[in-house]
């Protein structure tokens, strides 16, 4: 199929050549580079019904490309966004563009930059008719049996909300599983350990994978500071686990301790130290 | 190899098939059956230099089948304990083997029921010459790469008890992210989702493989009570944390989620029900 595709990083572009390899013909745009040099032009290249894949970060580039594409593309055309919005704007902008006419669809995309070899695992939500119009693209991205059509508009970016969220707890526990086996006085072989944890044991993972192989690089993560930033999806989860009142101890736990990382000198540690010297004359520091 | 395995359950026996399989000698007691009566008899079939694989539950079973193979067992042999001992004990235990010249190695054993088929991720502790001695053993229990010395006595044990920390981690990670596709009012298609997770995401994993399985025979997990056992390799995760001092939260709120799921009427929640009506008149229920 021809299509477009917004935004050329590091999914955006890998998602391109992926879809080029596979016979699709791609028509890029960012603003830093592609095939053209405008929406305009990208809309004026494009034969209709159009299809149109926005790669953006969430949030202010996702919004205001949409809304400049809103007043290109025609009814009948198809767009669908594929960046980590937060999945109650991918509902309101399914309705506005549903009201011109325009198909919308909302794809969560995991796989980050193996996903141009592996393929890219694809939850999408929208209309049916939309989505199967869309599929030679889809079975393009994804491997075999990684794309989903797993409810209607929204679905698609809650399902990756959830999908993130479950990764950071994962991640978190292979973090603390780590730290724990540094911690020991044993001396244990950190990585021959983990790396045979690949292999028929419970925890197998493609996260263990990763980390065996960071540790291969790196056998202590001594070029790595203990930072860990977030992106919002985890935040998201909980907000939503909040909402729907559903308990999610691991998951706030793991976005917590994301934020503890970035806190060289915690708020909340100052008043603990404080108290305890206030009761109990114990040291502080200073 | 010649070698004896103590304890045919679940675990014991599937190890002792897959070894036989591949061309070992096994001799297999339990309680309830075998190809012995007793310790005794075991002892007396196989040939010095002994190997006796006990494969029982922590604690108790272990230790006093510990104490009396102590009592059988001669200079040269070897003893393997591959259940899920704690690993203090596990260190005890070398300390009092190697005093007889009976050598000792803690192996923790991951893979479950699969095992059989798909090889058991094996976690040894102990001295080299015992570990050389026994290898034709674990490569047969082990899939290719799965096996690894990871350090002195105790090593196998410890790095067993953090994995299980970090599976109890994941699994509650998945755990949430269910409940939180199940709590949406999008009516996500979660058996499909959780199925496309499976190709090229980041979550993919053995337990999701697992989950999806479980979801395919229960879409809805009806037939399953949402409480859930420890069997305290958790719990000595979150002590060993403790005395270390290494912050875990994930695999600590994932060990206190499965005792709360034990709680049909939480006293902590009396309390806290309790006191919203001392100080607001908020309505409890009786």
């Amino acid at each position: 199929m021809k299509l477009g595709i917004v935004g050329l990083g590091r999914m955006g572009g890998n998602m391109a050549e992926r879809l080029r390899r596979d016979g699709h013909e791609v028509v890029g745009y960012s603003r830093s580079s592609g095939d053209v040099a405008s929406l305009e032009e990208l809309a004026s290249v494009l034969e209709p019904p159009r299809v149109v894949w926005t790669m953006l970060p969430a949030g202010d580039p996702t919004a205001a490309t949409f809304d400049q594409l809103m007043l290109l593309l025609e009814p009948g055309d198809t767009l669908v966004d594929g960046g980590n919005s937060n999945y109650h704007e991918s509902i309101v902008r399914s309705k506005a563009a549903r009201q011109k006419g325009v198909g919308f669809i909302d794809a969560g995309v995991s796989g980050g930059i193996w996903g141009l070899e592996e393929g890219y695992c694809l939850m999408v939500g929208g209309e049916e008719a939309d989505v199967e119009r869309l599929q030679p693209i889809f079975d393009s991205l994804a491997p075999p049996g990684g794309f989903v059509h797993c409810g209607p508009s929204g679905a698609g970016h809650f399902t990756k909300m959830v999908h993130n969220g479950v990764e950071y707890g994962m991640m978190q526990a292979f973090g603390e599983g780590y730290e724990l086996l540094a911690a020991s006085e044993l001396g244990i072989d950190i990585p021959a350990a983990l790396s045979a944890w690949r292999y028929g044991s419970v925890v197998r993972s493609w996260l263990l994978d990763l980390l065996v192989r960071a540790l291969e690089q790196d056998p202590q993560l001594s070029e790595v500071k203990g930072w860990a930033e977030d992106s919002g999806e985890g935040r998201w989860t909980v907000n939503e686990a909040v909402r729907l009142a559903v308990p999610a101890p691991v998951i706030s736990a793991a976005l917590y301790a994301r934020f503890a990382s970035r806190k060289p000198d915690s708020p909340a540690m100052k008043v603990v130290a404080s108290l305890r010297k206030e009761f109990g004359g114990h040291a502080t520091k200073g």
